[in-house]
């Protein structure tokens, strides 16, 4: 008697990822999977970045959330495509979720499809989603020692994003400290330091995100 | 042919929680397990509460991370008693870990036993550890929608404790609109406003706590 087992959730979800990651290289879309502690501002990155490159490209939103709409809600407000994830519960977005959201959107009009995940530093970081590359959204409240403490996201993320800089001043956090925690995980990593709610840093965001999605129509075409 | 599944994590994990809250209870130990996202102040809250309860209650630790002893060594420099566990990559402490955690610590000299888990507002509510309450610590940096997007927190806890007050001019969160939502979730929750750094409000916490220890002490007599 052959019993079937699935011996491993993640290669499941590793094999849906990379027919995802083909399709986004077949189209040229830069796939970014965002993923940071609840409440580190992804949405309110997502919200500038929509509206501030609105003019520059094509870009559509897989929000994630245990429940709720109110970030696909945010997101659409500037005139994105955005498709709501609900997991009623479950603590990560996985390829097959990111695949059934990709329904709903239409590819031939994506330059860049962002992927909020779940607000988690842990789960969603073992969970390929057929991105380019996971982005770390990390709040300056939440204090310097996160990147020592949840070394796997840090380890694995193409850049960090340290937002609400214009807190500094009230709080202790050392961005130095903070940033060298998470190069020694990940010599390579950029890091962006920003404030979505003065604007402060974004620029430099932007650029990246110009040439990653310059990078990608290349090898499409 | 008679194959045994293990039908249900969760139902396991009951069991030995069960165990341990028997165990608590014969002890008149108070047991709280502390759940927020990372960085809202777990730790600085276990810092002040047992420096400043020091004189009434012989309290310990049992610290979850995914690595480093950071906040084991933290605690236990107030001179309670501490034990790390480190997960490894486990999202949440589970009742088999904080069993044997327990092992290293002094039963008959604790009072107050916080179980400080893995910072994660998730996965950690579904993992009963024989606690008397579950306590949700929410810091104001984080937005106050928490509550209406990770519900099951909230419907649970005992308490919350709103941290970081200090920073409410800084940022926009509605006092009123978050304990307006956690308490459509749990029509009984206790709430705390509390600023550990400044040290604000933590008296009304701390009449909590001495009100909870009484209960379970006269109860174990």
């Amino acid at each position: 008697m052959n019993i079937p087992i699935v011996r491993n959730i993640l290669e499941a979800n590793e094999k849906v990822a990379a027919t995802l990651r083909e399709k986004f290289a077949q189209k040229g879309i830069l796939a970014l999977n965002l993923i940071s502690s609840p409440g580190a501002g992804k949405t309110s990155l997502l919200e500038r970045t929509l509206q501030d490159l609105s003019g520059e490209f094509a870009m559509a939103v897989i929000e994630g959330d245990l429940q709720t709409d109110n970030d696909a809600r945010r997101v659409a407000a500037t005139g994105a495509q955005a498709v709501q994830i609900n997991t009623e519960g479950g603590c990560h977005l996985d390829s097959n979720l990111v695949a059934a959201a990709l329904e709903n959107l239409d590819y031939d009009k994506i330059d860049v499809l962002f992927i909020e995940n779940v607000g988690n530093l842990v789960c969603p970081v073992e969970f390929d989603c057929g991105e380019d590359a996971k982005v770390a959204i990390l709040s300056v409240a939440e204090g310097d020692d996160k990147p020592e403490k949840y070394p796997l996201l840090f380890h694995m993320a193409g850049a960090m994003v340290l937002n609400k800089t214009d807190l500094l001043p009230h709080v202790d956090f050392d961005v130095q400290k903070a940033i060298k925690h998470a190069r020694r995980l990940n010599r390579g990593l950029e890091v962006f330091e920003v404030s979505c709610r003065t604007g402060n840093g974004l620029e430099n965001w932007y650029n990246w995100l110009r040439a990653m999605r310059a990078a990608k129509k290349q090898q499409a075409a």
